[in-house]
């Protein structure tokens, strides 16, 4: 039965940090001997431990899915309008754990942390990381934290990648798979759009092959340029439209490069925000991880052979607008599931905006999820 | 009646220099003295001047539209499906004229020619240009040729934009108007991508603030980055995938920054290429023409208004996976069109090749661009 509560913030949230000294061999056949993940956690776990929810971040996001780190922070975690008390992922009733991936810049063993001798940082010698080596170490965090199954893993665009690679990599170690925004693998035009972004950022002179930290330097133009073009991708045509139009950012046409267009303003806004909040070698990462991901690969291709051990009930979600991950790549997922015989619901969501949709409170979206979550037993 | 004989080659073409020593006022507000134009002419003109064609070029084409500049040139002009004895665009009925555009880097008076002086170079000092500016200047072109008035103004793309102001701003002079996978404006995401393409070059730390050459630099960066871009814009998502797929570029996977999949190395091959074919301000005048162009705008902002003053005859021609100029784009001017009362006749041509296929010699557009010029009495 629906709960009609009044949905509520976490308040003040913490991080804490999962020191794993189990050794983690990658994809690329390096080996982690140690690492440290940073993680959250919302809401309590219960006795049987069978209420505890993963979720999975996507490219710029973090461990910090939800909630306030202190009384002035002006803005919440990335999913803040999904979890909380009487949210959709209601902390009331689920235990919900989300980590700063592998190679990210939030803390988690990455780029911008130290090598196992304490000095030196990675910087671009952190190996590059893929879905599965993600999946690998989200499940020692999970032994860590004495839970045997989530009761799901559920993530948007690149989290529900790894929500699938879940799924397909430890078919029993969950019970249910949300997958939002999301896709069975980058088509050409994605990995596309990617090289543009990683070709800016190495191409930069300040770069300097990766190491511009110990170089006293920092790629801003680079990360700046990905992060207009990733900005492109995650809004629509329609919703680009809507917001900026043809409007002039000043009283006339100037004809020169300053920002003639408020589309302009708003992007080079977005791109030096960025600059200084992320790590340009995790954005290079991230962005490697994406086009790798391919679950099909290991089984012929085929992503129903996949899908076949997997023992989990799915969610999948996409958006009308979203042409970075258009729904036709959620239906394939579907259509895979179908075929291997799995409990997949599916709803294609109307809305303007895009790939970013994933992240916002639409009442049909947020609804769907809620009813959803509600009716797993704990 | 259709004629049946072969198609042929212009064979080898000679660019010729038009001088204007009349001044120019640009909508920025200042004023060129005297410019030069480079420009190629296929076929004869008749005796009463009544068979002229112009042709107009988009963002990197030039007036080298058809035929080879000598016997050991690989590649033909930019639209040589199009236009020779024989072809839609019969050199042996019309008088062909295509002029490389003021501001362009392939001869015509521009960022890479010098200033009235003959000593300095124009650089980033050459004034930003609009589609009326390349209209007023082709307007000059055509008096010099002793043509009063077109049997047709054609292009695609940009090309179409410049076909579309002539039948605003001179809409006695031209008897028909062939608009090709344009639009009537941009949208706010076409402006998003030349911005991000134009922070590429203007942060190039080569660019030098334009003066690049003056310094002995050039911003093969940021340029090669913008043809990237601009590549996966002209491709349609479809295309990609049949083209490249997840196809990967070496034997197996590395885990390293090196072209791990086709489209990667394609991309870079395309941009590399490119760069020290095309210069750097001018790619960003293009992609400024490109963004002032709004012909509605002088007409409270209603395309129908500026079009009822037009005399002409127009043929719209989009292509169903073009994402840049989507054939919804085209249907606004045609719409426009029937609102102001004009003949207009429209296709749309199935092609998976998004917006290159302008360019391409696909039958049903050839036929149809054939069979509407065979209909113009000259």
């Amino acid at each position: 039965m629906p709960t009609n509560k009044q949905p509520r913030s976490l308040g003040i949230v913490q991080p804490q940090t999962f020191k794993s000294q189990q050794a983690l061999t990658l994809d690329c056949g390096q080996t982690l001997e140690s690492y440290e993940l940073v993680y959250e956690t919302y809401g309590e776990l219960n006795a049987t431990a069978s209420n505890a929810i993963l979720i999975c971040h996507a490219l710029s996001g973090s461990h910090h899915a939800a909630g306030y780190h202190s009384e002035s922070d002006k803005r919440p975690g990335w999913w803040n309008a999904a979890i909380g008390p009487g949210k959709a992922i209601d902390t009331d009733k689920f235990f919900v754990v989300c980590c700063n991936n592998l190679g990210g810049c939030d803390g988690s063993t990455g780029p911008t942390t130290h090598q196992p001798d304490g000095e030196t940082l990675w910087g671009a010698d952190f190996p590059l990381v893929t879905v599965r080596d993600w999946v690998r170490s989200q499940h020692h965090l999970m032994l860590h934290l004495g839970i045997e199954q989530w009761a799901a893993v559920a993530g948007g665009s690149l989290g529900g990648m790894q929500a699938l690679q879940w799924s397909v990599d430890f078919p029993d170690l969950l019970r249910h798979c949300v997958i939002i925004a999301s896709a069975p693998n980058l088509t050409a035009q994605n990995i596309a759009f990617n090289e543009v972004a990683r070709q800016a950022i190495l191409t930069d002179p300040e770069f300097c092959d990766g190491h511009y930290v110990r170089e006293g330097k920092v790629p801003n133009r680079g990360l700046m340029l990905a992060r207009m073009l990733g900005h492109i991708t995650y809004l629509s045509n329609d919703a680009m439209g809507e917001k900026f139009g043809r409007h002039l950012q000043r009283d006339k046409l100037h004809y020169d490069f300053g920002p003639e267009y408020q589309v302009e303003s708003y992007l080079r806004y977005q791109g030096e925000k960025f600059v200084g909040t992320f790590d340009a070698n995790t954005y290079l990462l991230m962005t490697k991880a994406l086009d790798y991901f391919d679950p099909a690969r290991d089984y012929g291709g085929t992503l129903a052979e996949a899908l076949r051990r997997s023992t989990a009930k799915f969610l999948l979600v996409s958006f009308t607008t979203d042409w970075r991950f258009q729904p036709e790549r959620s239906e394939e997922i579907v259509n895979a599931l179908i075929e291997a015989g799995r409990d997949v619901s599916y709803i294609e969501v109307d809305s303007p905006n895009g790939h970013d949709a994933f992240l916002l409170d639409i009442p049909y979206y947020m609804g769907t999820l809620r009813a959803y979550l509600e009716n797993i037993d704990v």
